[in-house]
This record gives C-alpha cells, sequence and structure tokens, in this order.
C-alpha cells in the first residue's frame, strides 16, 4: 500500500460554483467556506464533519440484503485494510474541504481477540491518523466507543446485567479517551445503543441506571485525571437496537443527568433522525437542548418521517436545516461541536461519486440553511414580532413573575382588579409565510 | 330538585359474583374489595377513583360530531345541573362501590362571568360535595384546575406570553387549592395541557419554561402557607391538544423538575394512554418513574396502540394491567395516589347502564391484574431468575461498582486479568412465556 | 341583513405583488393567476378553492377546548346566519381571486327537525348561493353530504347496523345530488368519517362492506337518472373519528371500487393530511391515485409529521407542494378537480386577517411549487434520467415483458445466456440534490 | 456428517402436560394435538409450521451488532452446512410435533456462482429435504424464493427498472415452482420486501406495477404448465426494507391484484407484525382479508407496538391469538394454509434450548387462543348479539338494501313516511367485558 494511492480518482477539489446548473452535482452552488456571515465564515458556522463508520466502513448490507457497496480501501488484512481506509478517508475530507472527522475506535482498528490487541490495533492506526491529520490540517470532532456491536455488549454495555462486560466497557472507554486525547478531539461522544432494556421482564430499571450513572463518574474522573479538555457528549435515541433506550430523547438524558448530578460534566449530541424517532418534531431536540443550555453538537442527518427505524439520510431539507441553523447562530455557535454527517448513502447508491454527491448535496442544503438562518435574524422582522408578543414580561406584574418575586395571591388580585384577560391570536400562519419568505 | 332522584334506576350496589356467567355484566367477578392479598384488601391495593369530567359531564361530542349523551342529570340552569349531577355522581360511587373521586374544579361549578362568581359558584357546589363526602365516606383521591378548556389559555396558562392569562391561571390555582383542602383531597394535579407551542415559530421555549417553574414556585408556596397536605402530582402527556407539551413524557417532567429544583415537591400522576402517545409501551412510564421515586399516582385508562389521539378508553387488558400492579406493588402501593379512570364511555355507548359496565369490566381487569401480579410475586420464580441475572453487582468487582469505588483503571485491570465475559442468554421467551403462565 | 354588509372592512383584493417584503403578507409574491406556465394559466392548473366548513363554520373548539373563533357572521336566528355567512363567503372567495368553493349540505343549511325541513332550508340558501354564484363566476368544486356529525350516524351512515340510519343516509344523499346539480357543482365527494368500526367485536365488516356498496350503486343510479355530469369522487381517511375507516388509503379504496365493479363512476379526492395519518409520505396517495389513474381532486393541506390526529393545517411545505404539482402537470391536470384547501386556521389565530394570510400563504406555497414543478419538466434533465433509468423495457426482452409476451422459460432461457446482471447505482442522492435545484 | 447426530441432546420430544408448573417450559400446558374441538383436532386448526429461516438459519446479527447465536449444525461447507441444518431442522419439527416448515429456496440451498449451480445446490439439498418428508411425516407448508437479499435486487426484482434483473428473479422464480411442486408444498409465497421504491424521485410507479403485474401472470402460467396445485399467496408488508413496498397491506393488493385481474389466482399470507406497521390493529389484516375471501394463510407473530420495525417475536399476546382464530375458524379454518412461526428468538437468546421455549411458548398461546375462542364461538352470546345488531337487514326494507332493489328515492320516501331513526348504543364496554370473560 503506498500513501499515493487515490481512490476517487477523475474527482477533484469540490469548487464553490454558484452558478452551476443543475446538473452539476459535484460543486458547491451554496457552500462558499471562507464567505463571512454575520462575523464568522460559514466554515465556522458549519464547522462540517464527515463520519467515518457510514461512508468508510459501511457495506450496505442491511437486515434484508448482503452486502452493496465493495470500496477499493477494503483489501488486504484488516490492518492493511484499516490503513488504506484511512488513506482514502484523508483524500476524500480533503476533496470535499473538510476540517472535521468522527469516528468509533472500532471502525478505526479492527478488534483484536484480546483487550490488549485490540488497544496495540488502535495505537498503530492511530498513530498514522495523527500523521494525516498533521499533514492535512483535518481534526477529530469526536471519537466514541463502539459498546453495542460485538456480542459482549448484546444485553448492555454500562447497563449489562453482569458486571464482567461492565468491565470491559470500561476498560475500552478508557482507551478510547486515550486516543481522543492523543488526536486532540474537541469532544467524546457516548451512544448508549444497547443502554436499554428488549423486555421489561427481564429487567431492574433502577438498578441499571445506577450501573450507567456510575460508568459516567468514572469516565469524569479518568479524563479529570488525564488532563484531556474535550467536552463529554451524550447523543440519545429513543430505541433501535433497544426496544427502549435509557438516553430516549434530550429532555430524558438532562433528566437523568441532573438526578445524579452529572449535567455539568456533559452536554448532548442531538441526531435529528433520533429526534423523530421519539416522535418530535425534526427540530424539537436541538431547540430543547439549546433552551436548557445543553446543546453541545449535532449528528446532521434526516430520517423520512414515515418510517420507524434510524435511516440515516443526508439532510436535504431545506425548511429543517434552516430551523436547526437558526437555533445555533441564536445559541452562539456549536463550538467544540460541530455539524457531523452521520448519513449512510443509501445501499442502491453504488456509485463511489455517490460518497461526494451524497455530502455535497448536504453541506449545500446547510449552507442555505445558514444563509436562510442569517436573513431572518438580520431582517429582524420575526424577533420583533417575538419581542412584542412576549412584551408584558418586561415590566410591571410580569417582570415579577420571571424575577420569582410574585405570589398566587398577588395574581388573584391582578385579576380582581384587571378582569379577563384579551384573546390575542398567535398568528401562526403569519409567521409561517413569514418563514417561508427565506427559503 | 330533592336529594332522593334515582338517576340510575334499576341498577342495585354491583356485587362480588365470581361464579357469573359471560353475560353477566353488572357484577364484579374478580374484584372481592375486602378480600386481602400480601396483607392489604383489594379496595387498598387497588384505590379506584371515579373521573367527574368524563363520566358526569361528557357529552359524547367529538371533533366530527355532535352531543349523543343525553344525561338526566343536565336540566334546569347550570347551577341546578351541578347539583343534580353531584348526587348522580355520588349514587354513582357509592353503588359501584368506590372510595374515591377526581375533578377539575370547572366540571365541580360552572364557571361564572368574574374570577369571583366562579369562586362563589365553586363554594356553594362543594359545600354539597363535602356533605355528600360525609353521608357516603367517598373521598377525593385529587382535585385539578382546568386551565385549558377556556379561550383565554388557548395560547397557554402558565406559559402564556402575556402575563395577564398567567395571573389569571394563578388566581384559579389558588381557589383550587382552597377547595382542595376543604374538602380533604389527598392529592393535587397539574396537567399542562395548554403548556407547550402549537408552532415553534412563534414560541420563546425557554421563557416559557421558566414561567411554568416560577408558577410552580408559587403554587408549593401557597400550599404550605395554608398547611395543605395533599401532595402535588404533575399529569405527562406528549401532545394534543398542543403540538407540543412541556410535559411530554415522565422522563420530561423529572428532567424539568430537577432542573428548577421542584422534584422533592412534586411527584407524577401517570396516564398510559398518554405514555403510548409518546411512544413508549404500555406501561413505560410507571415503570421510569417507579424506578426515580416519583410515582405518585396513575390515570387507569388505554387507547388503542393504531391511534394517535388520546382515546382515554377503559383498561381491560389483562396484560397490561397485570405489568401495572406489578410494579405498584413492588413499591409497596400508591398511596396517597390511587387508580383513577380518566376513562370515557365510548359517544356510541349512550345507555346510561353502558357507565357501570365500563366501570366493572375495568374494575375487575385490575382486580385481576393485582391477583396475577400477587402470584407472580409469590411464587418467586421470576424474582429468583431476576436475582441470578444481577448476582454480580452483589459481591466483589459488582458490589464497588454499585457502591461508586470502582475507577475505569480497575476495569481495565480486570479485564486484563479475567478476559472475555461469557455470552450469556437473556431468556426474553422464556420470561414471556412464564408471564403466561399468570395471567 | 343587506348583502352590502362588508365582513372583511379593510381588506382589499389580494393582489400580486411579486417584489413585497417579508413582512407583506396580504398580497401574492408568486401566485399569478394570469401568467401561463406550459400552455395554461396558473389559475387553470391550480383550480383553488376554498372549504366552507373550516373557513366560514369554524368555531376554534377543540376537544380540550372552547370556542375562540367569533365571526361577524354568525349573527340572528341560523336562517339569518346561513345567509349571512353565504356573503360573508363570497367576499372572501372575490378579495382572495378564488373561482372554487366546496361545502357540506350541513354547512350550507342549518338541520332542520324533519328532512323535509332540512331540504327546505337547503333550496331557500342554495338560491341565493346560485345566485351570489352568477353574480360572482365562483363556482362549485364540489358539494358533500355531512353522514357523520348528527347523532344518528354515530355508528356509520351507509354501514350503520341499523337500516333506517341508512335509509336517513340515503335520503340526505339525495338532495345532496339535487343540489349539487342545482348549483353546477364540477363533482360530488363522499367521505365516511364514520365508515369503520370502532371495535371489531361488534362489528360484522363484510355486511357493512357490502351495505356500503349497495349504498354507492344507488347514488350512481340515481346521479344517472337526473342527467348529473359531476364526477362522484371518494375520500380517504384511515381513521378518526373511527378506529378503522374502509376508505383507508387510496389502494383500500381502489381494492373496494375493483371488488364491487364501481370503479368506473368514482375517482379519488386525496387529502394529504388523510395520507400521512395512514403511514405514507406527503404525496404517496396522489402519487398512487394517478399510477391508477383514479387521481381525481385535492384537499390541500398538511398535517405535522409528529402528530396522530388530523390538523387541517394550511400547506405550506414547498417541497411537498412542488411533489404534488409535479404529479398534477404529468396527468395533464386535475380538471374537473381541483385544490380545495380543506384547511383550517389554529384555534389561536383569532384575528379575520388570518383567514386570508393563510390561504395568501398556502396560495403562494403551491404557486411556488407549481414553478419549480414546470421548471424540472421543461428543463427535462430528470426526466431524462429517469428514461434512462428504466430504458431495457423499450427493446427486446424487456418490451416483451411490457407487452406481455414473456415466460418464466424466455427468462430461464435469458440468464442462462447472459448471467448475472449488472448493479447499477439508483442515485437517491444525486436525484435529492437536483430536486433542491429547484425548490 | 452422520443424520444420527443429535442437534438438540438433552431436550425430548415435548409433551402435552396440562399441569405442569410455572417454571415448566418445556411442555405445552395448552396445546393438545389430537383433541378434538368443533370437530377438528387442535392440530388441524392451527396447522403450525416452523419457518427455516429464522430459526435454523439466523444468526443474530442486527444492524448495531454481529453475530451472536453460533449453531452447531452450520459447520463445514456451504452444502455440508445446509445438509446438517436440514437433520438439525426435521430433528426439532419432530421433537416440537409440528407438521409442517416453510423455508425461502436460499434458506434451503446456497447460492451458487451461477443460476445452473444455485439450481444444483437446490435438488441436492431438496432430494434429502424429501427423503426426511417421507421418514418423518413433516410437509412444507409453503416455498418462497429469496429476491430480495442478493445485490442484484437492491434496486427491486420484478419491479426492478432494469429488465435484466427481472428476467433472474423470473429464471428463479421458474425453479422455485419446480422445487414447491417436487417438495408437495401446500402453498407458494411471494413476498416482495424490494418491489416498491426508496425514492419516489427517481421510480416510476406505474410502469413497476404493471412490471410486476406481469411477472405474477408468468407465475401463475407456469404453475398451470406444471400442473402444480399450491395456492399463490401474497405477503404485504408496508415498509421496511423499502420506503414504500406495493404490497402495503392486505387491501392494497387486493386493490393490485382485482386491478390486473389477478384475484383468482392468489390470496393473502398475512404477518401480524406487517399489519401493525401499516398501522392497523392487530388483528386488521386477517379480518379484512378474511371479509374479502382472500386469507389464505397466516404469518403468526408479533412485534411491539411502540416500535416501528418488523421485530417478528414470538406472539404470546392471548388476547390477540383469540381475535386471530376466532376469526379463522369463522372462516372454517385456514386450509391449505396455516399458521406459520415467522419469528424469531432474540438476538440475546442465545441457549439452543430458547429455540423450543419461543416456539412452545407461541404454540401453547394460540392453543389457548383456540380454546378461547371455541369458547365464544360455542356459548353464542356474542353472535346472539351481534345478530340482533343487525337484524334489521333480514327483512323488509334493510333486505331490499342487501339484495340490491333499494334506490335513493325508496330511502327518501322511508324516511319521510318513518322520521328519524332511534339512536342505539354500540355497547362497545360490553363486548369488551364479555370478550374479556374468555380469556
Amino acid at each position: 500500500m503506498a500513501a499515493a494511492e487515490e481512490f476517487f480518482p477523475g474527482i477533484a477539489r469540490i469548487q464553490y460554483e454558484p452558478s452551476a446548473g443543475p446538473g452539476d452535482v459535484l460543486c458547491f452552488k451554496h457552500y462558499n467556506a471562507d464567505e463571512v456571515l454575520m462575523g464568522r465564515t460559514m466554515e465556522d458556522w458549519l464547522r462540517f464533519s464527515v463520519c467515518y463508520w457510514h461512508s468508510f466502513c459501511g457495506t450496505g448490507a442491511d437486515p434484508f440484503g448482503f452486502q452493496t457497496l465493495h470500496r477499493p480501501w477494503n483489501e488486504g488484512t484488516p490492518m492493511e485494510s484499516a490503513k488504506k481506509r484511512l488513506h482514502a478517508a484523508f483524500e476524500f475530507f480533503t476533496k470535499l474541504g473538510v476540517k472535521y472527522y468522527t469516528f468509533h475506535d472500532r471502525d478505526m482498528a479492527p478488534e483484536g481477540s484480546t483487550l490488549e490487541e485490540s488497544n496495540k490495533n488502535l495505537d498503530e492506526i492511530t498513530d498514522l491518523a495523527l500523521q494525516l491529520q498533521n499533514q492535512t490540517g483535518v481534526k477529530v470532532l469526536w471519537v466514541t466507543c463502539n459498546l453495542f456491536a460485538h456480542p459482549r455488549y448484546m444485553n448492555g454495555a454500562a447497563t449489562n446485567p453482569d458486571c464482567h462486560v461492565l468491565a470491559y466497557a470500561g476498560a475500552q472507554v478508557k482507551k478510547g479517551l486515550d486516543v481522543a486525547k492523543k488526536l486532540g478531539a474537541e469532544n467524546f461522544v457516548f451512544w448508549g445503543g444497547r443502554e436499554g432494556f428488549l423486555s421489561i421482564h427481564n429487567t431492574d430499571v433502577a438498578a441499571e441506571l445506577n450501573h450507567m450513572a456510575a460508568f459516567f463518574k468514572m469516565a469524569v474522573k479518568y479524563k479529570e485525571k488525564i488532563g484531556a479538555k474535550f467536552q463529554f457528549l451524550i447523543e440519545p435515541k429513543p430505541k433501535e437496537p433497544c426496544r427502549h433506550q435509557y438516553d430516549y430523547d434530550a429532555m430524558s438524558v438532562i433528566g437523568f443527568l441532573k438526578h445524579y448530578g452529572l449535567d455539568s460534566h456533559f452536554k448532548l449530541n442531538i441526531e435529528p433522525n433520533h429526534t423523530t424517532l421519539a416522535g418530535h418534531s425534526y427540530e424539537h431536540d436541538i431547540v430543547m437542548a439549546s433552551a436548557f443550555g445543553m446543546l453541545g453538537s449535532v449528528d446532521s442527518n434526516t430520517g423520512s418521517p414515515d418510517l420507524g427505524w434510524d435511516t440515516d439520510q443526508f439532510p436535504m431539507d431545506i425548511r429543517n436545516v434552516t430551523m436547526v441553523m437558526k437555533t445555533i447562530i441564536e445559541q452562539g455557535g456549536l463550538q467544540p461541536g460541530g455539524l457531523n454527517f452521520d448519513a449512510k448513502v443509501r445501499r442502491e447508491s453504488t456509485d463511489l461519486e455517490d460518497l461526494f454527491i451524497a455530502h455535497v448535496g448536504a453541506m449545500d442544503a446547510f449552507a442555505r440553511g445558514l444563509r436562510n438562518a442569517v436573513r431572518i435574524i438580520e431582517d429582524g422582522i420575526v424577533s420583533e414580532m417575538m419581542k412584542k408578543r412576549y412584551s408584558s414580561f418586561s415590566h410591571g406584574f410580569g417582570l415579577k413573575v420571571v424575577e420569582g418575586s410574585s405570589s398566587l395571591e398577588d395574581m388573584e388580585a391582578f385579576i380582581k382588579q384587571n378582569g379577563e384577560p384579551k384573546i390575542t391570536s398567535g398568528k401562526q400562519e403569519k409567521y409561517e409565510l413569514i418563514f417561508n419568505h427565506y427559503i
């Protein structure tokens, strides 16, 4: 294997060509990395990241079908293939013009027959990753440990009924934290795919939650010990593979973290496809997490609202991404988080170029979302309507409520004096029409 | 109107007749109030309650159709009708043999044209209610305020963008708390039907959540001031009438309460029909709330899993009610909460006797659920399987995890010494088969 | 009451002002009625219609709340109010610039205490409607009979277990057909809101389907007898108010119609909010009905994908309406059907102007959808990709399949000769990216 | 490999032991094969079948995890393993006491590198299968072809945009029909897992439906040619793996079949887990297919109503299976169809005995369902209530409706003479309570 091998021949660095035609799919028509909006470059607002597992490890297999995606980097022994994959990935990041990537420990390097061997594999491959990062300037948005694919985790990792499995997960996370530090990852994600239950009949929920909290506390302690600075993130998902996952949605995780006194150590990595599976609207958990000061990062993807499982499609709905970007701008950006494309090409999209097309489509969609959100905010029409809508809380009786100095007795007195409130239109359709103006 | 008027002529006190035939629907075949199971009477375990709104105020109107239920107690002026309704209700409670009822302020007494008039109506009707309670021994399980039906609340009560509406809600709750104390209610429920949003476009989520927390704090303070002893309960519901309700499910409410430091003042009133609308299994929120020590009471009803709105049907599924009763027994009962039938006869069930049949069916279902759960627990087969499943946490390394004294470094050392954990079957089907033995 | 009374003072005829600003919500920025696209005016492609029930009869009541919308035309006796309402509606149609409206018999004129009285009311009000139609040029897109709101229909109309109710429904439909003919309606719709079941336990599905088919046959016969030319349409809906409605979705209705030999007499009126409630994507039933040659008309509205009931919101999603218009153009238009706004302002949208804003927003959205679809079709890039994708069926072996002259034996021979087919990328992301170019 | 090898050592023939205790999970407590109910043995009513794919080919892999189930019969070359698997399966069928099994062509014998090789493999393995069938008396309930797992089918089989793939599917089905005939299969199933679309953007629905119909017509012709007597069945599923599958649910398939004149050649194989994914109640499609005379067979399994994908769990809900058996008895049985357990042990159920426990649990559940349904029918209380409910259609005006000899004019005359119908309670809760008596 030579570093010089090219995995995407015929595809050059993707350029910004705003006037390209409808059939031109290998250029950006909206994403212009260095363009400044509201004092920051598009690149800084969007902080795009490519995910390693779907885009470089995905096979196209699904529960009803075999592998469809045969990638040129999957050749040789597992370790040889791991290295080729890394070269292919960095070629992709660079040609696409994305500055971040994310990975699970087991995507990066193959699991060995012992923990020691797995760790050794990881050391070897991450040496190469570090070298490629330094060569290209591409960085790690976040690292996560795969605590769900190996059969040992079938009944849970941190919530497994067998403490031996818990220990394995802990050992794996210890190494994951070391690797994250080594590579300068800006965040570290926990996704508890098997932390939940298949059947309530064989599950002691209270015990499992206690074990999960204990597990997180150990991770916090070890992170502090090694002096790592990355942000811990929990990624909620309601179900799949579990019937019920404890980290159901943003509010479930917030409730859990606050119950166990862990909330100052974690933020949330919200994936909209998980949000919609939890029965919420696309932007719901992003808005909710942000309202509680807990929005750390976003796994940018989408599902189809008529489907009940995680499809991890590339996000291309302009309305949705506008809503996401509006929330992100309003909280001042996502740093150190970003927009990670936890998305995969369809298993029927078997051409190598489809990997580029999909990312270009999603990046351009988000660039439009950013532009739209900026226009909405800079125009100020919506914010002015909102300010007026809530104006009663900025003075007098309303201000007392905000300040916590009113009482039910005050309220009764206020009503005895002022009588029935006026009915005020919510004007939802007007807001919708105006929103449509911008998209 | 004379107290002697009989509203359910031809229907006598419902009796326990365990050997009655399939067509006998006006007797209990399973519910035997005084029978003792696991040291407590069935009545004490089940603490059944009848809800006032559906059963005595319901008209059968739905969004696509007019009133179908014409009740003999709805005659005369609003206040006359309110009194007749109360007599009818107490006749019903007594004949059915249920010791508790629940109501909204506005079910009990008609809203007047001013707050003062509404309060006066409430005083007058609750005087009669108190008298009937004393005569019959029937008690109030909980009171709640209707903060959603009046147009003033269309944009929310505690979360209304207009503080004037907030004040009205506060004044109304103040009176509701007074009434609850007067009638000796054992709990007081908040259901925030309009506390959420229809459109994210016109909503300031963070502000509304702050206002809602401020509102709850005032209620806590006033309850303490009047020396009331009832338990505060919040009833989660994910949506309907709102598109999104802040009290989405058990974990959302727990997260909210803990964030605002309110968790010691509230427990949850779980309604399984709301739980299933939130995308969970029937028993999920009961199990979850119980695991967090927050299960206060249950609104016993059911939906149809294929429908996306609240149908408030009478709970008759033996499997489901067995799961509920098992959880309740395991936490030592529901006191001061109970099983309130927040359920309504179908609008097509227009016979007066249908009201009895529906309650009898649900009470008998729960009695079967209780008997099943008691047998499961007393047999001990399932609990023995569970004990074995989690046994690794009762000693050695597992116990250190439970006690919070282990670390990631310990875990790594444990794995380096002990290697790969053993794969252990979860045996879900065995648990299911055994569960079926009991139902 | 004088015809000269103005119900929407201060609102003038809505104009096309393509360069209006974001806050200008009482003008069209995209809908330009007379502009010609692909050989037809926008008005002809879109055939907008306003629905009478939501926009002129709606009260804003919901299952959890009382009336919020107090309209100036609801004054006086029921018949006086019916006339005012008609004047208000025609003022609205005219100011909005819409050429069609739709109504249920019972929206138009109040139900009397007997069938005769109801019919008389209908005669009187439709005389006025006809006069206003002639004055304004506004026409009836379709008439339908309300066979679901009156308590007599609570257990179904054509599928009621009591033939007496069936007879009532038949008598009502007979009059409805007469009225439709009198007013020159271009279509007649059947929506079977109560044709289904609440409980399978008390339902004889086969019998009820037979009765429903018999009912439709009588309607066909009577329509022919009176020489009416309007198109019969069935509007599918999966559930609500029923737990299960027989006309679940497009394919269910097609199956029913073909089973009973009724398919040449009916087409479908597809409502996307019903489609999504049936678990399909927004455009699914429109595409499906069109593929089977059965798409007759569209009830243009939308739901929220995270909600499980019919919200009848104004359609404003540009992606969705583009998909709808593309399908409509590809089948050569909807005539004699149209785009009927079976949509209601939110109950919180209490200002009279909200009724205009909502319609303007939806009309502009559809105008954008039409423009987008025209560009997609005229550019030909997508259709060229599609043509290539299916090209193997235009000649040789594929053509034999299309013509029905191939056999399994031929297929086996073909494979023995040609071996394994080539894997061809489906290129979904490329299609999505290109689609996004147009919206 | 020796036929004498035992794959389930320690497990003997499962016996009927009605008084076994709750922890005894390797015996039937309800299923007594030879017991006669309503003139037929339980075995004849239930016609249980074991599915080959889940129970003998399943690996426990899921989209988030690797293989967990390591079976002793998966050893050696693919062909050796195929033979071991067959022996293991027949040992299982015999020990379990089930008389039928079902399989996909590719479960039975490994796919070769050419069609010819695949067919040869199939010939060799089915020779052995035939021999084992003759030895044990176990028969084939149905055969089906796997037209979804191989990458060639990723864009569809009969609906693939490339006619070359269609040809491959046809060649494979030809062989499948030959095999089915050879083994004396009583039915042949088509499940169109990839017959639908992932994206409407790249799909020509009308063309694909035409191709699918042409494909079915060829299968009908070939079946007739070889003189096969098995029943053709189509198995509906709404989605997964496709976003939308054309055979969405029972009514969709009925509509399709009738449109293309194929309905006399096919019946339906209903899988309740698919039914619930389509948004219906568990029993819906069984009831619907039966009402249209199209219920041919049942894939007995269940999902969890809170999950949006096919979990293929073993059916253990007594209420549900009672409803299914009631429908089956009422249509006079399922012959030549049966109850095929298209169900898999959870991937966490890694013990070999779990395979037995799961089947025993499901068979016992269905035996209870059968017993319950027989009691409901024999008691006659429910049928008497139903007869009364629909009695108006057995004479006079109602009978004219049934006979198709009434008209809208008759109906109007009837109402003018008889006025308003009486309101009659639907008595849903009474039906539910009585139903509960039997379960």
